[in-house]
């Protein structure tokens, strides 16, 4: 036996039942009937679940952890997470609404992002959700619109850090930014809130995302801990929250390596014993995204067509890079690698073939899978593309060519 | 006087007034009270129109134009453009409806694409436009369908050339590809058309996009051409349609230079000529997208913040990569380059400062402009990127963090 499937990470944690994969016993054949349609992303209640249990159980039990809605922001998935954590983190006043509308208290609900307009700032000032400030320009808006409102807001700093987490997929922090206020600039900031009388919470600093390098991440909380420490000699009130990111990785790709969640853990441990003993009321934040969704999902085509161009198999399907920018390898990368990719009702068959997975797209930027193996199939089948529960169908240009949109089922 | 916009190849066709620049005489700051909105796209009707005339202008006179409406779909832009060319090419049953709500003439309809399902190819056999087949199951699956509806298909068949468009944006042609069926199988194809006593056109010839070099275009005409007339042997009834696709590209970055419009003309003069001889009958189509629609196109954003970061100035405004992908650098393309941007309002002005125009987003991916030489530009200015009109709204992640969407005026 030499499942075509042996080698991707993510089939540690997928159950199969004759040769199909299932989603909490479902087979995916059934989901597609559930969602009425294909493409759909489907979404495994249990594999959240068992994610958020995981941290709690590595974790200092200080951690409280939260939800960036950006990763996957399904209204149902949403709901359901926000019952699993300790807070929810939004970036824009659409994502707000969506994290008003569960029951997580406004306090532990924290907005951010670059370009955050007067109408956004409105809105967060109004609801009592904390605010982190990206410039001083945005403070004096703030400023503006708490006299107006008649309202203090509840604001932290977002921190452009004086060091980059190293090999992190996408840095955020460190050099020129447009992200967070230069760590140089933070003093003068902070006097000006305290002129302000704001109800200051404290810091957000973030280094870096879907790293899976977990020397790295320790490096980074190293320094995060360390600016912490630094920056909250200059507050002008006790400081109340550190909101150290996230960061954390998940693996995509043939050689990702999963992260040592027990050694990043560990290490955590000592930096929040410490923190805790200068500073007995602070909440130690840990946003994440991906890590929590992004292996519980999967995304679900059907084959349209089966050709064969100059030697070459071609599997044309119904659903692409309309619906999954990031398994086209259109979100970001430099290199395009493969999503793990399978076919899902012969899980436990050998691969046939090289095949290419596209889609039905007129544009040769429309590829799931480039010459990957997999067992022969034929028009009717469905093939499952892995690691799609974050950054899959909103962020992806859905109304390109006019194609129906995919269904979300979480299950 | 050193504007900052005088090395940008666009501004040959906008006009300027009073420093501001204009479409049709209105002003963007009128503009985008008329969207009601910042960010906003615009385009030009009358650059349309002269982009169309220029053609007609320089191309042989039986050329039938065609719009593909991929590039993009705004509806009132897809009505004005089926008044001014013969036909519209379609990529998916929404698209086609778009393209029926015009007076333009199924027989003057065609739709490609390498995964059409069949509710499209059953709603294309009952409208009456031509099917353009690329593959040999497709060719099946719609022989199965007209029996049932009792209807006889116009079908045309898509050819993956045994050449290449050689330094194309896209290769859509030649080697192995998942469009069109191979020069080398269209025999048994056409045998099988004549069988199923089809209503046979002819080809689509398609080599691929984007392309600014005129020799590389000529000698794929000389490929499409010969292939053709090879082709043309084999087929089941006398040919009445070529469609040689299009390959006409514009120029978006700093040393892109204009395709030679008059030269293309005259080396198809020749093969028209010849072909027509031939085959007194054939349409020849020219099928354009971005050529006719890319540079009638601005994209409008507002500053929401100045900010400065270890010395480099970001301008973070309320538009980015979810309206417009391809101008951060996230269509396609390996290395980001910017697309000409501007201060709309101080296009007189010389540049004072290398500035970072960035998105809201909470992603380093959402960058509009890398250190782009502006007039000085503080919140609540206008700014401007060009060779907006095609693969721009339509082809962006619009959900992506849940921000507004873009308007669209067509002026």
């Amino acid at each position: 036996m030499n499942p075509h499937v042996a080698h991707l990470p993510c089939m540690e944690v997928f159950s199969i039942q004759d040769g199909e994969l299932t989603l909490q016993g479902v087979p995916v054949t059934q989901l597609a009937e559930s969602a009425g349609q294909t493409p759909f992303f489907a979404y495994d209640r249990a594999m959240i679940d068992h994610r958020v249990a995981a941290l709690r159980a590595t974790l200092p039990p200080e951690i409280h952890l939260h939800y960036a809605i950006k990763a996957n922001p399904m209204p149902e998935l949403v709901q359901h997470l926000a019952r699993m954590v300790d807070g929810l983190d939004v970036a824009s006043a659409g994502e707000l609404a969506l994290a008003l509308e569960t029951e997580t208290a406004p306090a532990d609900i924290s907005i951010a992002g670059p370009g955050k307009q007067d109408h956004e700032l409105a809105r967060a000032l109004e609801s009592g959700v904390t605010i982190n400030l990206e410039s001083p320009g945005e403070l004096e808006r703030l400023a503006e619109l708490a006299n107006r409102h008649g309202r203090t807001p509840s604001v932290a700093i977002r921190i452009n850090p004086d060091f980059t987490l190293k090999t992190s997929g996408m840095q955020m922090g460190g050099g020129p930014k447009q992200f967070g206020i230069d760590t140089e600039q933070a003093p003068a900031v902070l006097h000006r809130i305290g002129e302000l009388s704001f109800d200051f919470r404290g810091f957000q600093i973030f280094a870096g995302s879907q790293n899976l390098n977990t020397d790295a991440l320790i490096t980074a909380q190293n320094g995060i801990f360390e600016l912490f420490n630094r920056l909250a000699d200059e507050a002008p009130a006790p400081v109340t929250l550190l909101n150290m990111g996230g960061g954390l990785g998940i693996p995509y790709f043939a050689n990702d390596r999963p992260l040592d969640l027990d050694r990043y853990g560990e290490h955590l441990h000592r930096h929040v014993a410490a923190c805790r003993q200068r500073f007995p009321n602070v909440q130690i934040v840990l946003e994440l995204g991906r890590y929590l969704v992004g292996e519980a999902g999967v995304y679900v085509v059907r084959v349209i067509d089966r050709k064969v161009s100059r030697g070459q198999v071609f599997l044309v399907t119904d659903g692409g890079m309309h619906h999954h920018l990031a398994a086209s390898g259109n979100l970001g990368q430099t290199i395009r690698r493969d999503y793990p990719i399978a076919l899902a009702t012969a899980m436990d068959h050998p691969a046939a073939e090289d095949v290419s997975v596209v889609g039905p797209l007129c544009t040769p930027l429309d590829v799931l899978g480039s010459r990957v193996p997999l067992p022969y199939a034929k028009p009717g089948d469905l093939i499952v593309v892995f690691q799609s529960g974050a950054y899959g169908l909103s962020a992806s240009p859905t109304y390109f060519l006019n194609h129906p949109k995919a269904a979300e089922l979480l299950v």
